[in-house]
């Protein structure tokens, strides 16, 4: 049986196509000593992958041209040569976009598949779930009764953000892009308020929908959004900054400077990824996972279907279409 | 003898001119209990009071239309129904641009004219350094061996902001504009590197003089420079955002959006003012004294005379001509 991987055939410029993929035939490795042969059941896909295919300085090295591509990925272990894994064991790990891979037994983490279902490990349990907790926990700090503002509120992340923000007391105000994800964050998920950015004017929602000014701004998208909401907070509000894709696909992403925005407010933006927090990792699931289990924390995933779709879930994450956590099942 | 005063006769739009300021003769009230009645003997001008000339949300209350401009004053006691101050002690507070002013013994604090000059108190003993220290100290936290670069270098806060960041032993960077500054920089302060903006491109000159990279950035200009500087930092880089100069005057300051940068770098920028550390004063002068009596802080002073030239000192501020503090002398 053939397998095959996604290559990156070509630095996008601008927006990413499917010219940006090509998939490939290959031939896998026989196993040498403790490593596993693992079939993907979950591919991720995640806006910070697409920084990762400039050729420019960024926060994790460039994809390599030609090369597979790489990204959070649920499997089941076929055939094993360590002591660690067991044929039949799900583990999560970044892997290769394939079908199959062969790959060291340390460098995946085995599941739990009895305590949830295994594709939380991408998403809510994962990576997510974690980079929601820390920021907004770590930098945010969001107090009761403060004001807590997260764009693309909708997504994978910014839906936790602003569930954790609730379960601490904060006031919840939500930024996505259409009616369908308007009535999820407000029915489902209990936010306080919620803005359409494709419908309302911005600015003048955000002063209808925080009145008292904004304590804390989960910054997942930057542009126009980005400004205004920097435009109205409070003294001594903080700003963490985990994405900014509205500008990922621009050559040029102009808008107002901030400095004289954070003196006026003294406030605080800071960039953070979530792989710095990894001697946390153990406090951030066992919260995330009793949040789950007691039912404070609720979760959407949008499944693509085979391993053909991938590169379209992925060009789906910068259409707004999605709710919640983007992935593909194979 | 008849009294004067400034007032703000307009709100300037772009930057400010002549016509932004009117003198007019004041009749002084008799004092009332607890007033004193102090005569001016040096006024300072500070970039952040360009911003109170708005009639806009910012960190201070905007200073109101034919009403006098107020900003940090040392005086001289000249009568006084007070038992905190005598004739012919030296005050300082945030007073009315005035040749002389009857205000609450409250509202100045005594300075001690034996310890040092007291002209100092509008400068390195006084908000200017404190907003140096508590700005780079805070907020910047350099460490031994870091790299701190410092914009507006040969200003009033810069200047103070690299010796304090040599005595916490990082390697210093300054930015500034004019050769004299350069030297003065280099020579009397002993910074390690310094670039002329006006005269090199400034990505090429913290390529090469911030080989590795920038841990520690403190703001206070903004524009292209502050946007080249961020495009710099290195992980866990910190950027305490004391000013703005470079968009004080403009009606839109336009450049890079800075959320993917402080992504990349997981870098932190932090808007501050001097008057949040109100509990911590006493640390600062005292720490601040002891640096300036034992020679390891210097400073410039660049004083106007007669209370005629205080518009032209003002103005002063935004054509970068001015070395270390800027004040008038009466």
């Amino acid at each position: 049986m053939s397998e095959q991987q996604i290559v990156l055939a070509s630095r996008p410029e601008g927006r990413p196509t499917r010219d940006t993929f090509r998939y490939e035939t290959i031939e896998l490795d026989a196993l040498k000593a403790d490593q596993v042969l693992v079939e993907t059941l979950y591919i991720s896909v995640d806006p910070y992958m697409r920084g990762r295919m400039n050729d420019a300085r960024s926060y994790s090295q460039p994809f390599e041209l030609d090369a597979p591509i790489q990204g959070g990925v649920v499997a089941r272990v076929v055939e094993s040569t360590s002591d660690l894994l067991t044929v039949g064991d799900t583990v999560v790990g970044m892997l290769d976009w394939a079908t199959k891979s062969v790959v060291d037994a340390k460098q995946v983490r085995k599941i739990d598949a009895t305590l949830a279902p295994v594709s939380t490990a991408l998403g809510v349990l994962g990576m997510t779930g974690m980079t929601a907790y820390f920021g907004l926990l770590d930098i945010g700090n969001p107090q009761p009764g403060e004001t807590v503002v997260v764009s693309a509120a909708a997504g994978a992340v910014g839906s936790i953000v602003g569930q954790i923000a609730k379960i601490k007391g904060a006031r919840v105000v939500g930024i996505a892009g259409s009616a369908e994800k308007i009535q999820y964050l407000k029915e489902e998920l209990g936010f306080d308020e919620v803005i359409n950015y494709k419908t309302e004017q911005i600015g003048e929602a955000l002063d209808r929908t925080c009145p008292d000014g904004i304590d804390v701004y989960f910054e997942n998208v930057g542009g126009a959004i980005g400004d205004a909401v920097l435009d109205r907070l409070n003294p001594f509000a903080r700003v963490p900054v985990c994405g900014a894709i509205s500008g990922y696909n621009e050559q040029a992403d102009l808008g107002p400077r901030v400095q004289s925005k954070l003196i006026i407010a003294r406030a605080r933006m800071q960039g953070f990824l979530v792989g710095d927090y990894g001697k946390r990792f153990k406090e951030a699931a066992e919260q995330l996972g009793q949040w789950v289990s007691n039912g404070e924390l609720k979760y959407e995933e949008t499944i693509f279907e085979g391993f053909e779709q991938v590169p379209d879930a992925f060009l789906g994450l910068f259409d707004g279409s999605n709710t919640g956590k983007l992935l593909v099942k194979l």
